[in-house]
């Protein structure tokens, strides 16, 4: 009797270190996870760094298209893709003589941006936004009301900004539209599914 | 007797106890790991929006060179990338005005594509070529050859298409080319480890 | 007392049972976590096509700002993006004809690239630099200079430098610098959180 309970005592003994290995190793795993969890969230950012009419239209169909089969979208303005995102109907003064030659020689908003290619003086734009229409393809004003509706969420990239002297006041008007530096687009991108520079 | 008995009941229902929550611990482990896994497949989901000649080479030596590696790779054409994919042997009748001029004006196929840069009147780029051959660079008929072989997957984008009035009947023959809208791409793209916008 | 004794060892080998199927549980999901992880690396791996003043300027505000946020930067310069990493103060000798020709014609290193836009003969690249200037922001030489010092990690394209006629001594000085293919590429975005195609 003694030596069955000593046997099983041995047992249960073995039992508990055995055991407590394994929870040190799910402990390892779940440290690990925890780790690596981030990188996987069901996300896409989008650097928008071009101005052109097709590859803006792309990022848009892109983002939309991520928020309807269940994804966040996260599109982070930057560069030439800056002054899409102006309202043509805002104006700001104060600007010094290089925001104004800025303002003035960059597109004032997403209807006066052209496409990257066949651009033909403006014939190939029009082509392309008369197709659209006839095709049933949203247009660029469309997509914005979509993105907004979906809650495709909209960066502005403070550094281009800067360089290129916009002011607040002349973006357009989105919800929850933000002023961000590369860190915080960054901090997006590694915790996105996919990652996409347009 | 009696209380070493009730000890290890005692000590069986701890373990029991513990047990049970490790197993819940390794029961949500494999659930949070069974929602981010399809994020990991070895595979690379390449837009291909471009249609220069660099860009499309740069696309081919990734995708081939990604299957080389063991991994799988998908390629959506895209906008200025569809018309690559034309075949300049294979001619369609009952397009429309706009189809008409879109086809007459896009390049018919890859060998028509041009260099992004230094194109120079098309010197720069039927240099380009002739040094690929002389420094055994495969050429993007090869490319294509290549792929085909090393089963790289080919999409061509069904918006694209529908803008730029092309038809099924003008593509190449490539081993299960399939026509797809954003939806398709994004499932593969967000299911693989590398994503490009080319 | 017998009775108790079998119920408790029937008690203990279900638990070994339970125990056994655990242990293989944890196993199976280590397994298939070990296939995962290299996806996981906390890095950014860019590949620099672009030779545009403008996209490279992007690319080292991307890398080193990735780094100063506790990642890995690999940027992969390939294409127009070779000739950015040339050293104007180095001279080769023993080119072919067409080596001489691409040495010529291409920028001869990074303060010789332009604008991908707005480039209005060389006007509108030097407003751009004087404007970076002007609003701290960092010049492309103080950004290679950052990015030596914060370890990102430069490889250029050996197809590149074969085609356009490169050889190593016509580079920069850089630590580490290091002349691949597109399979150490491959092998780097893979493992990476972050991949972008400039």
């Amino acid at each position: 009797m003694g030596e069955g309970i000593v046997r099983e005592a041995e047992e249960v003994s073995r039992e508990t270190a055995k055991e407590g290995d394994l929870a040190k190793q799910v402990e390892e795993l779940k440290r690990q996870f925890e780790k690596m969890k981030p990188g996987a969230e069901d996300k896409i950012s989008i650097i928008v760094f071009s101005g052109d009419l097709d590859k803006v239209l792309a990022a848009f169909v892109i983002a939309t298209g991520a928020v309807a089969m269940g994804m966040e979208a996260v599109m982070f303005f930057t560069f030439w893709g800056t002054p899409v995102l102006r309202d043509p109907k805002k104006r700001v003064n104060g600007k010094d003589l290089m925001g104004k030659m800025f303002g003035f020689m960059l597109p004032k908003g997403r209807n006066a941006i052209k496409l990257s290619n066949m651009n033909m003086a403006g014939m190939g734009t029009a082509m392309m936004k008369s197709l659209m229409k006839k095709k049933n393809v949203a247009s660029l004003d469309e997509m914005f009301e979509m993105a907004a509706e979906l809650g495709v969420k909209i960066y502005i990239c403070e550094m281009s900004m800067s360089l290129m002297g916009f002011k607040k006041e002349e973006f357009i008007d989105y919800p929850n539209l933000e002023y961000v530096g590369v860190a915080t687009f960054l901090e997006q991108a590694k915790n996105s599914r996919v990652q996409l520079f347009i």
